[in-house]
C-alpha cells in the first residue's frame, strides 16, 4: 500500500496538557510517529514524502484569520513578557457570534477550543505536512491507487474552519476529502477515533455533497464532551448528511462492528465512491485514554469491514497513543484492509 | 448611605488564575472586602446584614442547569481521582448551541467561560449571600433610600444567564436590577469597571426594559476581548438597549467624564428612573490590571456626575484589586455621590 509522511510532522513537541485541573504531558508525542510508521510498514506500507500542494485546498477549509493565527500566533506570544513558552487558552468565546480580538490572548481562546491544542515553534510546519501529507494520498486515490496510508501527525479531525482542538490544527481528513470532492469524487468520511470527529461534523455539517459519519465513545462523559450526541444530524442543506454512533465506555469488537455496518450502510445510501477513512487507533482497549475496548484482531476485522465495501479508501491517521499495541493495532488494520 | 455585607461572603477564596499560560495567585482575595469596608464607613456608609430573599431573585436570571451546577461541582468534581482542588475548566463549547454534557469536566467547560473563575468550597455560599447583598440594596431602595452601596464580593458583572467568567459566578448587579423592576422601577444598569460588562449586556441584550450601558477599556487588547465593542447595540427587541462605550488603554479623568456625559445622557432618554451602578474601582491609575488611569480625585467627579441625575442609586461592588489607593477611591466615589 502507499503511504505517505514527512519528517518535518515530527517538529510538533506539545507539553501541556491539563486534565481535571492538572498539567500534564500531551500524550500527542511526536514518538507516535516512529510507532505508527514502523506498524504500516509491517503492513506492507512503501512511505514516500508528500508533494506539497500549497495552501490553497487547506485554505478551501480553514479560515484566513485562522490559518494567520496559526503561522504568526507563536511570534507574537512570545512577546509578551513572562508568557509561556507555548500559547495556552485562557478565555473562549462561549457565544458566537463574538467580535474578533486584536491581542494574542484574546485570539488564543478564539481559535483554541481547549488546552490540549497548544502551540510552539514547530507547530504550523508540522500541521501543514501533516495536511500535505493526507493531500498527497488523496493525490495518489485520484491517481488509480485503490488504498493509501497517509500517516498525519498531528492529527486532525477535532479542528474547526476557525479552532484548534484535541491535539488538532488542520482538519487533514476533511482537507483530503474537499480535494477529492474538487477532483470529482463523491466521498464519504468514516471517522474510527475513540473521540468524535468534531471539527470535521462543524466543517460540513451544512453541506450535503461530503457525507460525514463518526463511531465513537458516547460524548456525554467524554471528550469532546459537546458534540457527537446522536440527535446532531446537520442542519441546513446539510440535515441528515452527519451520523452520530456513540457507543457506551467499554465497548468490545462485536458490538462496534454492528454498528459499523450501520455506517457502512448510510456510506453505500449515500453513493460515495470513496471513503476518507480518520483512522484513529485509539478505541483500542489498551489505549491511556479508556473509551471502548476494540482488540487487536478487531482492528483487523473493521479494516476488512470497510475493504468489503470495494470503495477506493483513504486511510487518514488520526488518534492512537503510546502502548504496547499501538503499532500492531495499524499492522492489523491495514492488513485486514488489504486483504 | 446604607450599606450590606454579610461575612460568609469571604468564604470563596480563589487560588488559580492562568494569564499568558502561567498560573499565578487571583488578584480576587477574601482581603479586598476589609479594605473596601473600611473605604465605605470612611465615607460614611453603615452596613447592616442582608436578608435572604431566597433564590426566586437569583433564578430570574440564571439557568437552572447552571445553579445547580453552581451548587454541586465542586463536590462532583471532587470524587474525580487526582483532580486538583479547585473545578478549572479546560475545554470550551466554542460554538453553541451544543449539547449539554453529563460529566463534571464538561459541565465545567460549558459553564466556566475562562480559567479566573475557579469553584472551590467555599465559592456557592459566597456567591449566593453576594447576590443577596444586592439585593437587600435593591430592597432599600424600593422602601424609600434614596442610595445604597452593596459590597458584593464575589463579583458578578462578567456571569451570564449560564456561565462563570472573570472572577464572577451570579451577576449581582443584573439581578439587582431585575428585582427593582419586578419592583415597578424603570432600571438603567450603569457600568463603569474597567473591563466590559459582558455578563450583565449577555443577560439583558435581548430586552427593552433594561438598558446597559458600560464604559470600560477597548476589549480589542483587553479583557474579556470578545464583547464590549461599540457596534454590539443589543439584539432583537433589544436593540439600541445596550449602549458599548470602549476607551483607548490610558484614558484619564476628563475624557472619562466625557464619556460619563454620554452614558447619562443615554440613561435620561431612556427614562430611567433608578440607576444600578456596576461599580468597579479597577478604572484607577494604580490598578494593578492598568487598563484606565483614572485618579483618585476623578473617582469623586464620576460618583457626583451619576448624582446629579437626581435618581436613585444603588451601588453595587464589582472589581477593584488590591492597591493602596482602593479604599481610598471608594470612599471618595461615594462621598462625590452623597454630596
Amino acid at each position: 500500500m502507499k503511504a505517505f509522511l514527512d519528517d518535518r510532522q515530527r517538529r510538533h513537541d506539545p507539553r501541556h496538557f491539563m486534565a481535571n485541573g492538572r498539567v500534564l504531558q500531551s500524550p500527542e508525542q511526536p514518538a507516535r510517529v516512529d510507532v505508527l510508521k514502523a506498524g504500516a510498514e509491517a503492513a506492507g506500507c512503501r512511505f514516500e514524502a508528500p508533494a506539497d500542494h500549497g495552501m490553497g485546498p487547506v485554505a478551501a477549509l480553514h479560515s484566513p484569520e485562522y490559518l494567520t493565527f496559526l503561522q504568526t500566533i507563536h511570534t507574537r506570544w512570545s512577546r509578551i513578557p513572562d508568557a509561556s513558552d507555548e500559547v495556552i487558552p485562557n478565555i473562549h468565546p462561549g457565544r458566537r457570534p463574538a467580535s474578533y480580538p486584536r491581542s494574542a490572548a484574546g485570539q488564543a481562546g478564539f481559535h483554541q477550543a481547549d488546552t490540549a491544542c497548544p502551540i510552539a515553534a514547530g507547530t504550523w510546519g508540522s500541521a501543514y505536512w501533516s495536511a500535505q501529507t493526507a493531500l498527497s494520498g488523496a493525490a495518489a486515490l485520484s491517481g488509480g491507487a485503490p488504498m493509501v496510508y497517509a500517516l498525519s501527525r498531528p492529527p486532525g479531525h477535532h479542528a474547526y474552519g476557525d479552532m484548534a482542538g484535541g491535539f488538532c490544527f488542520l482538519n487533514n481528513s476533511a482537507i483530503a476529502a474537499e480535494a477529492l470532492r474538487a477532483d470529482g469524487w463523491r466521498p464519504a468520511i468514516l471517522d474510527v477515533d475513540v473521540h468524535h470527529g468534531n471539527g470535521t461534523q462543524g466543517i460540513f455539517e451544512a453541506r450535503a455533497d461530503v457525507l460525514s459519519v463518526s463511531i465513537h465513545a458516547d460524548p456525554a462523559r467524554f471528550y469532546p464532551f459537546f458534540w457527537g450526541h446522536a440527535h446532531e444530524r446537520g442542519i441546513g442543506a446539510g440535515e441528515g448528511y452527519n451520523l452520530n454512533l456513540p457507543l457506551a465506555r467499554g465497548t468490545g469488537d462485536d458490538d462496534y462492528l454492528r454498528t459499523l455496518d450501520i455506517a457502512l450502510e448510510r456510506i453505500a445510501a449515500f453513493g460515495a465512491d470513496v471513503i476518507v477513512v480518520a483512522l484513529g487507533l485509539d478505541a483500542h482497549e489498551a489505549d491511556p485514554l479508556r473509551g471502548l475496548a476494540v482488540t487487536t484482531p478487531g482492528m483487523g476485522r473493521i479494516g476488512a469491514a470497510i475493504a468489503d465495501t470495494g470503495l477506493p479508501c483513504l486511510f487518514v491517521q488520526e488518534g492512537g497513543y503510546l502502548n504496547d499495541a499501538l503499532g500492531d493495532n495499524l499492522t492489523q488494520f491495514l492488513a485486514g484492509a488489504a486483504g
